[in-house]
């Protein structure tokens, strides 16, 4: 009837695999230093110890270890306005002498005079069109240049940090930890594919090939005697909701079996995620600290969290509560 | 002047570099035995010494040795016909019970009767709505389970193999070789991404989220109170000729440095590796071995190699000739 006599039915070889690796996992040196003791940073590291022991019950073979981040607000500051949009704003300035017409024309003109509000307010549409206008024309290899140059130089409006920086340290801290417990981890943002690309590796440790966002079409053709892709103003995926399970079916043509997210953006790859069968693991970053970073939520345009939260309280994904559960935010120098 | 002394002027590092490894790699074990000796092959060996060794000018790091390999033609037979096209008029003969409107209305009314040429002879639209009509309507995971039942029992029709051993023992020790030597290979293919998925880890060792094809459009649903992808009539993409160096790059998000095909429609996927910095590798499979395989190129409605043929004669890219370069064809047990 048993298989391992009364110490197996006293501790199943799950709970001791747990046990055991939370023990190594102190005894050796904390792989989450930024995460405060608490049932956030425990639920992590059992998940994690359950995935990866043979000897658990729920072990999942390393190729089926897939995790997805959504970036802003995820994984990086999305206040007070997306990094995106910051840069589109900047590109509109530095091409303003080649587009004479931007200064009668919207939203340019707003952008130019510097009246943001005006320029993001018929929102999404301004947006688009000043992220079309900034984004596309170029061959692909140029604007990952662009891009490249711009986040080595530019600043964020309140903080005065570079966008680098302001980078949640608990969740790099996070990737490592998932990638040293064989881990694949994938970015799949709203933000464009080949925006993210231009940092995800040198910031994240993600690879170009790990990375999915939304995206523009492009064209091969021929210029000067060599093939280039031109990137061109026609949206081609939009990344967010419903889109999400869509394109990482997509992309990785498995189910991650860990989902972190901070919006109701990303709802849906969570509830695609959670509902896969065996050990699953969803996480919601909450925003609720004010003073180190921006508490926000139910009510925000940016980021919103309301449908999220209340799904992640009734299937019992885990929250991160900002303030109390991590130590340090940022990866830049602390001031 | 020099760096080196007069032993680096005779034998530059490279030239040494590739003569140990070409030296290594025979005195160890040959890793391409059903590989003819020839310039075809040491073409192949030179390259990945150039790339993989260290202490080449040519050296590339691991993380982007890219290698993408088309499949129908190149990776396993598609002669007489597609093997999905072979799924796809099995699967009208198995679904024909629930659907009696096909035995009056063309194309499936002449699938029915064993009419193929009729059925498929309005050639693209034929197939094309063959393939909706048995790919779609399911979700992703139903798709999945169908097509690797399939290709666990269904035989050719000719050879009376099964299609999974109808893949050529060559190439696939083409693609382990590349892998011993950090490369990542990936497909990318006309056929759909999810058929693929049902057999590239198994017979080629490719994880799924290498594998790049044309798609239906999917939406994501809630049945019976659980998440689901639900495959759609709808062409998403269609990944061949231009369409591969685009979802290249949107897929892999990097050049690959090794490409490898066998019609015209893998062309522009080798004019965009080729044409990159730094070393690069771009061979054609040619098939001209009427008794072991099939003998087809410039006029051959499937897997037409004509202008691909003659860009790789004007830039020197590798063509194999089946008949010379490979010792074995199938990897199957041979008859």
């Amino acid at each position: 009837m048993t298989r391992g006599g009364p110490e197996r039915l006293l501790f199943p070889g799950s709970v001791i695999a747990t046990a055991f690796a939370l023990f190594a996992a102190q005894a050796v040196a904390d792989p989450l230093p930024s995460w405060n003791d608490g049932p956030t940073k425990r639920a992590i590291v059992e998940f994690v110890a359950q995935v990866s022991s043979p000897d658990s019950s729920n072990y999942v073979p390393p190729a089926e270890r897939i995790a997805v981040f959504d970036n802003d607000g995820t994984l990086w500051a999305e206040q007070p306005l997306y990094v995106q949009i910051a840069f589109a704003l900047d590109r509109v300035r530095a091409l303003a002498p080649e587009h004479p017409e931007w200064k009668s024309t919207q939203p340019f003109k707003a952008v130019l005079e510097g009246d943001l509000e005006t320029a993001l307010s018929k929102t999404e549409n301004g947006a688009a069109e000043i992220v079309m206008a900034t984004h596309t024309g170029m061959t692909a290899a140029e604007f990952s240049a662009i891009a490249a140059d711009w986040l080595g130089t530019a600043r964020h409006p309140t903080t005065g940090r570079r966008y680098t920086e302001m980078v949640y340290q608990p969740m790099l801290e996070l990737l490592a930890y998932l990638r040293a417990n064989d881990f694949k981890t994938y970015i799949t943002s709203g933000g464009g594919i080949a925006f993210l690309r231009a940092f995800a590796q040198n910031v994240y440790g993600i690879p170009p090939e790990q990375v999915i966002g939304s995206s523009t079409r492009t064209r091969y053709e021929y210029r000067d005697g060599n093939p280039v892709l031109i990137r061109l103003p026609e949206t081609n995926y939009y990344n967010d909701k419903e889109g999400k399970p869509i394109a990482i079916n997509q992309h990785i043509g498995r189910r991650p079996i860990a989902a972190f997210g901070n919006s109701d953006g990303d709802l849906q790859m969570l509830q695609w995620t959670c509902a896969g069968d065996g050990e699953r693991f969803c996480l919601y970053v909450h925003h609720t600290d004010a003073d180190r970073e921006w508490a926000y939520d139910r009510e925000s345009p940016i980021g919103r969290l309301d449908k999220g939260l209340d799904q992640a309280q009734a299937e019992g994904w885990t929250v991160v509560d900002m303030k109390i559960d991590w130590n340090v935010v940022f990866s830049g120098k602390q001031d």
